[in-house]
């Protein structure tokens, strides 16, 4: 009886809460539908700056905009943050040719992409024979007939995984080691299946890491029709092969920030961020053109808006996400030797689709049942699903040096690995409101984590 | 503690179902993910088929496309059922000019449709001046000065609604309505914006409806990026058009219906359609090649899981839902000659994108509690939504009739409305595994009505 009376008693100003709350993100809602900037700004990013993966000319022209744009959005302040950045450039067409099948001369073009820090084949062509295989079980139980070959892992997306990101998990671990592993058998060069279930045949490149005992072969990925013909070949074939990856000198790269100062605590930290890097091979308009742009909307809705936010608020575009996450490392890096207080994180790095929900990362339960309770006041937006898990790579250092609360925002994910890493990211595949609905999502939780905490 | 012992008593049994159901929609789920027919199936039609309004020629290939694959399919049978259609023909290219502004020559292409179901300009072209209003409001305040013009209306979606269907319903009234409302006052022609807010410039056709006794102008839909310019141009302007719409005698068209017989209750129906007629401007892929073609993949995975209905399940390509309604209605009308008994009918006219949910028309709370209770059966392959309220248009006569209860898949919407009736709802704007998920969830949901009934 006594809860009650005083569930009575809090009730009224409990709902006042919610209504306010649900008033307040109506407007940024209403703001951001309407007046919204994110798409203009997608074009700008995509069309003028274009690729930009750490190092490149196209990195340095996407902070500098990245910078100006951050400024003219009303930041209290805004700084870019100098980091060294590992600088792998492609230096020329990757090439690769189907030479002979069955002992007959054949000429048939594979549509290949080296795969992002690989080494190239040093100005030479490698021709071998090819050995397919499904998988590193295979790979171990055929380890004697991989010497002087070219191992090709048939890695396809399993499809009756519901998620694809499940889905990438699975086969990414291909991308990521399968060179080093087929050179261990004394392989000459590795060719993966593009880690997607596209129905085009875009190859998709990515980062893979070398293991520095072992050979440093040259390693593409090939388009998922290709794919299909090598796998459909078996066996009984030779592919010439030449890419051109190489390192330069780390290079000097930056985070860009901005920053909307605390009214009641400053000195606590709320950071929102994606990464300005993108592959070369495109225009990084979902991956993460879409996360950029999401950031640099909900600093604009809430200037527009006249928000003040009782925590600081960070914008952060950050410098190398793609190929070494050393823009991430230097940003929780700086925050701990300034003794920063950073209590919560939001990443958007899994495209501008039409939103879901948000993946969490806490430090207890307590914690994830409160953002369980905001779903209501977020799911006329289309947030539908809070999940137990979820960040983003930038904002994962946070976590690790401070325990940092995070969160990633999940929009639905079936199209996303049809662009993922291929020439097919590029503006034209971005559609305006589910973008602009990705950034009303993260702004609405934005605007709950500074007004109640954690 | 009675409740308790008993809720302990059945629950090992309620378990048991729970899980026996999850394995079962997992199974449907595999099979329609990994040898899924849906995709080829809407190339079919939408490539060697093509556009199929009721009475053309393309809508006779496309009942003798939809027989054969439903008896391929292993339907245990399969019959067409004649019903009268309208014939509406557009009669060649539609066309607009602005021809002169302030008193200026122009010769401004204007990118335009006629509206379904509208009469042409009888082999003249119609040039006048154009009045711009915002809505009815403005057409009322303003009456006097229609007379001998053409009226235009910006009938824009509200970008601030969440989801695109409630502006379809705001601002669709402009397209069935607006040219008999403008002839009133002695308007000559009508153009409306397009329903759509597609950044692209097509325009979207749809069926308009003339009052009786009112002039019948003709009237036409132009591209948002051309609406654009008619609102920003205001005044002082004149258009040339010219569009050849007329009406042919009613013509024979069918419902393409399969049955699987239930073993159980075999006198009781559970249908599944969409409507196999489409504009003649498109492949209507989307719109509703999608719904057909899950209709025919649910069919196609029950029979290759060696699933037994206990219910009877027809499987319905509806004849004439853009403009008429005739093969619904012909549905309703001959299941109550025959005395048949209804129990529920779930209808994919909202496209072949991503799922979110169902929305139904229930008899009683109980019944919607019921689908409320299964949601967590359903979660995992991308059902999130129940909504109260839902069905489709084809499945209405069922409900009219018989109080069958009603469901309408509902997937993701945002993307909706780019192609709707537009040109480009083609099969390239079709996405593999959305589509297949879109028969996932609704045969999920096939299969627990069929199991437990309502």
């Amino acid at each position: 009886m006594r809860k009650l009376m005083f569930l009575l008693a809090i009730l009224p100003s409990m709902l006042l809460a919610q209504n306010k709350d649900s008033m307040m993100i109506r407007t940024l809602s209403n703001e951001i539908l309407q007046n919204g900037k994110a798409y203009d700004l997608l074009y700008q990013l995509t069309k003028q700056v274009g690729g930009r993966l750490a190092g490149s000319p196209g990195m340095v022209k996407a902070e500098i905009w990245g910078q100006r744009t951050l400024e003219q959005l009303g930041a209290d302040q805004v700084w870019m943050q100098e980091c060294m950045v590992p600088h792998w450039v492609r230096g020329g067409k990757d090439k690769a040719v189907i030479t002979e099948i069955n002992n007959k001369k054949a000429n048939r073009v594979l549509d290949v992409l080296a795969l992002g820090n690989s080494l190239g084949s040093a100005g030479k062509t490698i021709t071998a024979e090819v050995i397919t295989v499904a998988n590193f079980d295979e790979l171990e139980k055929r380890k004697n007939e991989i010497k002087g070959k070219i191992v090709y892992y048939n890695n396809a997306f399993n499809p009756t995984n519901i998620q694809p990101f499940v889905s990438y998990g699975e086969a990414g671990i291909y991308r990521r080691s399968g060179p080093s592993r087929a050179a261990k058998y004394g392989a000459v060069a590795v060719i993966i299946r593009s880690l997607t279930e596209s129905v085009a045949n875009d190859p998709h490149t990515g980062a893979m890491a070398y293991t520095d005992s072992l050979p440093k072969i040259p390693a593409v990925a090939v388009g998922p029709r290709d794919a299909d013909y090598l796998w459909h070949l078996k066996k009984g074939f030779k592919v010439s092969l030449s890419t051109n990856g190489k390192f330069l000198p780390d290079t000097i790269g930056h985070n860009v920030i901005a920053e909307l100062k605390g009214s009641e605590f400053p000195n606590e930290f709320i950071t929102i961020g994606g990464h300005l890097d993108s592959w070369d091979v495109n225009e990084g308009a979902h991956d993460d053109g879409a996360g950029i742009v999401h950031t640099m909307e909900i600093l604009r809705a809430m200037k527009a808006i006249g928000y003040k936010p009782k925590h600081s608020i960070r914008f952060v575009l950050f410098a190398n996400e793609e190929n070494g996450l050393r823009g991430g490392t230097k940003y929780a890096e700086v925050a701990k030797q300034q003794n920063e207080k950073h209590i919560f994180a939001l990443e958007s790095d899994e495209g501008g689709f039409t939103p879901r929900g948000f993946g969490f990362t806490t430090q207890n339960k307590a914690q994830l049942a409160k953002f369980q309770s905001w779903l209501p006041l977020l799911k006329p937006y289309g947030t539908e699903t809070i999940i137990d898990g979820g960040g983003g790579a930038d904002i994962g250092p946070l976590n690790r040096t401070f325990g940092t609360v995070l969160s990633g925002f999940v929009p639905d994910a079936q199209r996303y690995f049809d662009l993922h890493h291929a020439r097919s990211d590029v503006f034209e595949n971005v559609h305006k409101r589910e973008l602009l609905l990705g950034a009303v999502n993260m702004a609405g939780l934005i605007y709950l984590v500074d007004q109640y905490g954690l």
